[in-house]
């Protein structure tokens, strides 16, 4: 990935949050994606992705218009604690520019320098085959598949895949 | 299973904390098995064992001695909460007596009855033959395999499985 030269990833700022929340917002409530409660408020989403995490990182195109948004953070406790996850979240009008990617590399990179040894996506809807062939391409595997384990609003049940790469 | 005369399953009551702290404390800090923080506070861990999970339930024996213990909670939220989790621990001196496969077709049953229609298992430690045979005897199926998910104190890094079952 030698990325596009256009999409850059900086720190999260606080004064970002109405910007961040204006891009998870509709991904959350159309629950065609993450396993988060579609009606979730936005303090809750501010835990979620803002406070809990080890890190939360921000795309920006060359006026500084926020593009996407990613966290980072130990997918278990103790003994399980090397393996980190992440979420990444694209901007509507921001699709189909390679943002995830970019955001995909930063984030392995960025595990990497905080020592975690490996990244797992914990549920990747099946039927999402874009996201699916992007992890895949980033280095990801599919670990194991859960049959029926999201309820997709339009397709119904669908499956999940567990996705992992070690760094 | 026809389950053992001697072995009941009932709701937990806040009187038995202590003694499920008990069976608790010896298995985090030994960090063999559970993905938890091996120095979690009592308070951290009454938290994630009693507070935040569905139901809790404890097994006891005839004289009404603690044998064990399980919660029982969604294994992710929205579109994943359809799917039970849940974590079981056995009192040192009660091993070996199928605590475990009495709490754990009792979960089954209790999920069932709340409304979950499948039951995750995140990561059971590969090396746990027992567990593992225990679980799959449980009608459990290992979904996928991630490569050393688990820092074993004494067998290093070692592979974890995700479990997974209908109900």
């Amino acid at each position: 990935m030698s990325g596009s030269p256009q999409i850059g990833v900086r720190a999260y700022d606080p004064a970002d949050w109405p910007a961040v929340w204006a891009m998870l917002e509709p991904v959350f409530r159309a629950g065609e994606t993450y396993a988060i409660s579609r009606d979730i408020t936005e303090q809750e989403a501010h835990r979620m992705w803002i406070e809990l995490p080890r890190a939360v990182r921000v795309a920006v195109d060359a006026q500084g218009t926020l593009l996407g948004t990613y966290y980072l953070k130990a997918n278990q406790a103790g003994p399980g604690d090397h393996v980190a996850n992440c979420g990444y979240i694209v901007a509507a009008q921001a699709r189909g520019l390679g943002v995830a990617g970019e955001m995909c590399e930063h984030s392995l990179a960025l595990a990497r320098e905080l020592g975690f040894s490996a990244m797992q996506y914990n549920l990747v809807v099946a039927t999402n085959e874009v996201a699916v062939r992007l992890w895949q391409k980033h280095g990801f595997a599919i670990a194991g598949t859960l049959p029926r384990a999201f309820r997709h609003p339009e397709q119904g049940p669908v499956d999940a895949h567990v996705m992992y790469r070690r760094l």
